[in-house]
């Protein structure tokens, strides 16, 4: 499933990576040009990168960009220069079996993700989600100190337009007369979390720490990440270890990568810190990434038109306004002693305004479940229905930037039944 | 780091599996015979498994277990067989090349490790921790309704013997006089928590839920693990999200994997269950393992002879007490459309007794620090010092059964500074 419509996103600026097949083309590392996916092994292969050195032969045509990924930074930009000044004139100057257009694509899961943290940067995102559980917007004790977070599950972590089956779990049953009845089956509260997902790049070993300031050595790029929720299931098994079912069921992340060197010109103040960090977590001032994301609900028209889906946007908000950025995150992740390794993936946690309309879930979008979101043809939501689509998409800068993320979508499925 | 100390654990009732290397042998797959190391991957290049069928060639040569795990247990059992009936009459009439002794071995991490999941199923363990932290020992509210758990690190699980720095975090000062003062630098509070490990083996797609009746088909074998825990950073950052940087920087792992075959014998009966449990989590009467667990700490006297090396047994504690076996662990992750991944890792949490002496981790042998552990050179310990050797060993039956896991040692090194 990969749309035409965000070709504004994908200019010349921009250059993501990606892992893309087509009937005539296996499995391989790809970029995009507005509309035109251009498969990276095929061109590598035609000599196209010859002048890059330090460039390994073939790296592109590996089923993953791990390999590539994993080089210096240097690297990286040298192939982004040298793509750059070649698609000057145009996508045509290249070899005709090296290129296709989007929608004759598919795209797969960029990376293997060995290792999925998912952080919680955003101080909206505790405060309204605090006020919505517990009416109290207190953060949690350790977040104005370091970035919280918790392990999240790698391996269901799927490619944008993979569908999302609803998980059965156990949770506390709300229509009870008894409190605290807890049943077992299909999740009431699904949710969706809009993120941006960090992708390791250069590995850092076990017990090698790094500062945040110079952490983005081991930064490759940013991907929107969709860490679905089951709320009733998450609430029930999170005291005291965190979340686990609630959310292992499965991830989404859009497909291309868009690189570090591209996010560059857009650098952007984040908020002061209230406390004084130790040193490794210590940043400049623009630490964080002019984003801005939003998150529609495409849904099927709940009156007699059954067929017309509609789209209805839930919420717009600005990566810049989170508290803690990627490489604080990666910092503190390895200030423990732990390793990075290459297609680790660092979520921020829900990217959430202050006030209605710019907050990334429906937990907060809905005060807990105590309120509805209203869409355009007139129906509401609490959580999710099944058959409904989460789409959410980012722009870099303005919209005119020619710098996007494209769309991470996927569809909400029935739950299974056994 | 591999000791000849365990020889009876390594009888031919037991055959579990490894990766070893040697001055004249590559890293490869491996089984032990009391003291002697079988080189699986020598063994079959010289065709000795050319009677098991379905046995891929050269699937010992591996540098994991993976591949020979990801069969069907069927397979595992063949080969089990053909073993002990060739080695009925010893060692000696094997190659010469397949065998080494023990103590000229390297052990390596048997497979690599994808996820590793990490449940607590010890009751005793949630109400002594309770009890020392919260002063009330009331199990977490998931507790009888699912085996509660967190995703852990699994790029940083090491082979037993691998050193543990003792990691640096944020925690607050209990000596400092303002309450809740938060500091960053070295734990002060380094803890272990003896567990089992279940190790996947054949994998289980996503979306494919199992019963745990079934799981054990998915399950490959057990090791005994040590969940290093920084208590005072895993304190401070664990609300709401869980532990995560008091876990991430380690975690130790026996070097032999004891299959599911060669535990069979010692099944026992676990504790009932207070609910109704859903289909998937309901098990047999006998869902556990007569294991018995034990933790020294192998100390340098704090007296004159410093360079004396005393062992104190600090805890002794029953795998058949678990509340919760590792196949409802394995149906409990996959209920929520999760997949399971061969090498995956399930912890059990910390295998805990109700009464001093049968405590897995120092914080309950403590009461949450407020106590101190009494060692046979006079000292005291309340968490783990640099220097201290924290050595785990498990048997399976009595003393004398011939099967065990061996041993799991790491030593605490001083924290980095940086």
């Amino acid at each position: 499933m990969t749309s035409p419509e965000y070709s504004h996103h994908f200019s010349l600026n921009n250059l993501p990576y990606g892992v893309a097949s087509s009937p005539v083309h296996p499995q391989q590392c790809a970029t995009r040009l507005h509309n035109t996916v251009i498969f990276l092994g095929a061109l590598q292969k035609s000599g196209f990168f010859n002048g890059v050195s330090s460039l390994p032969n073939n790296i592109f045509a590996e089923h993953t960009l791990n390999a590539f990924a994993a080089l210096p930074n240097s690297i990286h930009a040298a192939v982004r220069t040298h793509l750059q000044s070649a698609l000057q004139p145009g996508v045509e100057s290249l070899p005709a079996n090296s290129t296709a257009d989007i929608t004759a694509v598919t795209m797969h899961l960029p990376v293997s993700i060995g290792g999925f943290t998912d952080f919680s940067c955003s101080l909206n995102h505790v405060q309204n989600a605090g006020r919505a559980i517990l009416n109290d917007p207190s953060p949690p004790p350790g977040f104005f100190h370091f970035p919280i977070g918790y392990g999240g599950r790698a391996s269901t972590v799927a490619v944008s337009g993979t569908p999302i089956i609803r998980p059965n779990g156990h949770f506390y049953d709300r229509t009870s007369p008894t409190p605290k009845t807890v049943i077992y089956g299909p999740s009431r509260a699904l949710d969706y979390e809009m993120e941006l997902g960090a992708v390791i790049g250069r590995p850092l070993e076990r017990e090698k720490c790094v500062k945040a300031k110079d952490a983005e050595e081991h930064i490759f790029g940013f991907v929107i990440l969709n860490d679905w929720s089951a709320r009733d299931i998450q609430g029930l098994e999170m005291i005291p270890l965190g979340p686990l079912n609630g959310k292992a069921f499965g991830s989404t992340i859009s497909p291309w990568i868009v690189t570090i060197d591209a996010l560059s010109p857009f650098k952007a103040p984040g908020p002061e810190p209230r406390v004084t960090l130790p040193d490794h977590l210590q940043e400049e001032r623009d630490f964080n990434y002019d984003i801005n994301m939003s998150v529609e609900l495409l849904h099927p028209s709940n009156e007699t038109k059954k067929d017309e889906i509609h789209a209805s946007t839930i919420a717009t908000s600005l990566a810049k306004d989170l508290f803690w950025s990627h490489r604080q995150m990666a910092a503190h992740l390895a200030s423990s002693g732990c390793d990075l390794r290459t297609g680790d993936l660092l979520g921020t946690g829900t990217v959430s305004g202050p006030v209605d309309g710019s907050f990334g879930c429906l937990l907060e979008s809905t005060k807990g479940g105590k309120e509805t979101v209203k869409l355009v043809d007139g129906s509401e939501r609490v959580y999710l229905r099944d058959g409904d689509v989460v789409r959410m998409s980012a722009v870099v800068g303005a919209e005119g930037s020619g710098v996007g993320f494209g769309e991470c979508v996927g569809e909400v499925l029935p739950a299974r039944v056994y």
